[in-house]
């Protein structure tokens, strides 16, 4: 089943530079462990921005929230969510 | 060259019944060619909505433009469009 | 899996009567079946609106598309979908 | 007599780490309390947002706001409040 | 129970000049009605506008949904409801 | 003359406890000392909501900014001022 | 009394040329004779935009809408009002 | 040429008072000198805000960004600039 | 003097075609016409939009609104204006 | 390939002041620098804000994005980026 999630990222200033790196790292390796298992679909960078539009493919409404909540980052995002579906117009196999 | 676009469709009640199926048939056609040419990659329907999510990958801003004011729907569409870019986290080969 | 559902409908003025009438009859009567079959698991009127908020438990966002797309009034409704989970404070069997 | 209420909580992220965990813990069981008493009919989480839906059931405004006001989370949380009545259309006897 | 309503009206230009009298004129009845039940406590007109701010007084929020669904201009109106109660530094008695 | 304002509160976290309590009860006693002079009207609590509505009656827009400039929370609240004047419908006597 | 309007006009395209004329025609003679009389202190148009801003100086918010709703484009306008005073640093004694 | 400009100021709570004190009387002095020279030529209080509505008549947008610019409050402002002319129905000869 | 201005462009269904044709036509020679004079610096097309960013360079405001109040398609635009100025970093002669 | 690029800038009122002058230095020169490779083919001040227009003259997307994300100024702004294409009424050969 299929998301539509974009994320806004605001790191504060004042979060200690290794603190920071620590995050990112972790960030990294959680949305690439995800990406392995095809659970994390697509991601993009908005150009210009500091946000990315991912498309998720997981179980169930739990399931996204559950990865979305466990993000290193969550604390620093603003995420919103769209559910999807196949278009009636898609001819590609795996956009379902 | 990727492009994320925000495609909400308002056709006006009074448009001739006929008139409607034709237009929705010619956007499909449209749509479909485009997709096999790899040009509209992705194709989402948003949940309990008349609209839909899309990947792009066009040569430049010039050729997106052609592609959406042409579609047969275009003066019923509110259209948003946000430039993509590879994320630095992405794995996928083709997510570029 | 549960999705909280907002629908604003705006009737258009100039709707001939009977059609009111016949679609109004048939709104209802497509909810009240979707009730019986726990899809449609609640609704509630919101004070001083045309307005309902409504809870619906489906297999998938594709489901719950169906539904919405499906309802008589669809064509003159504003629809907002948000994603539901358990909460983790929440005691309630059913609220999952 | 049923309120539709949306609660979207930002902790600041100075707050010490124990004082955090016990506003948590008595949020839960203030909301646990609460519930089976009946006046806190559901509560869902959304997807992806540290925010919940809930439904009261409350003798009044003032019974609501007594309510909301005292949630341990109060001081860190935006609140929306919607006024519910039963829908023409509901078949579920307890959504009154 | 008081609650705090705005109400905004446009009326459609293509309204038949005696339909508009009309519904103005039960429109005025029935609000005057309602204020000498002591169930409309409050009406003011807004500067420049074509709307007013209101109080009311009701039993429930199924009362109040009653009255305002019932205005003669209530297709014609854009209505906001706020739930409302005594103020802990009202001094007056029956603010209440 | 009357005016509808929204008061919006917003209490600083780190504005020290008998600081806090200082402001607000300064801030009630010059709120009930302008109610007895019949200048603030009314005030009501918004359910769920750290704010407040009130109609003031006084003699000029000059008068209203001094009264609300002056409110010992007045740094801390967001206002919105709304000019009113007697409705057409009204068949109370001091609504005006 | 000062008050800060904004006017924004949409005049419908199908109202017909010479009742358009005649309109425009009055308006502009019932704004000029309460220019002259003082109470329409000033007006200016805004660049680009069929709107204007203006500085009405009356009694008191009754006579403020008396003007406004008596506007011949009033039922064509979008009015936007804010209550002014003489501010602590002006100069020039007529801005009261 | 006229500009229309509002000026909306919020004062960071933790600005020593001292500085503050300094900041308001440079921004007064600033104020009340560009009045005399006929540049800042309106300016009121708008009723219950820290806020103002000002017209400045200057040579060209760059002398308004240099006299905005320019302001002691200028970092602690948020400012909207409108660009105004001669109003086809103004009879003041100096509103222009 | 520069200005930066939006035009968003709704042209209305039931325009008749000839009708259609003929503003389009007189808009672009309206346009090019500015454009060989210099007034109309610059203007763009924004992609997936029926809509324009254009840079003017103007005597004053009067003269941008006499402009842009004329464009043939005028009644069927929104129009947003801001005036710019030189940037103190920009190394090109003619972006002044 | 055109963009059209808004750059809002709010710096940190705590930023050390040696700190802020060599960023401000350092986006003077990554700009200018820019500018002179014809990549940030226009730059102009918003009048009365601290914020500029841009238009950009890139390979793609993603070379965009390095040049927006690698400005000194970048943690302190926020930014909005619309594509852009040449308008067909344009008669200047460089607006491509």
């Amino acid at each position: 089943m299929l998301f539509h999630v974009i994320m806004d990222v605001k790191i504060p200033r004042d979060l200690p530079a290794d603190e920071r790196a620590d995050i990112l790292a972790r960030e990294k390796a959680y949305s690439q462990d995800l990406q392995r298992q095809g659970k994390w679909r697509h991601i993009w960078r908005m150009a210009g921005q500091y946000a990315n539009v991912s498309i998720f493919d997981v179980r169930d409404n739990a399931e996204l929230h559950d990865i979305l909540s466990g993000l290193p980052l969550f604390p620093f995002m603003e995420i919103r969510v769209t559910p999807l579906l196949r278009h009636p117009s898609a001819i590609r196999e795996d956009d379902t």
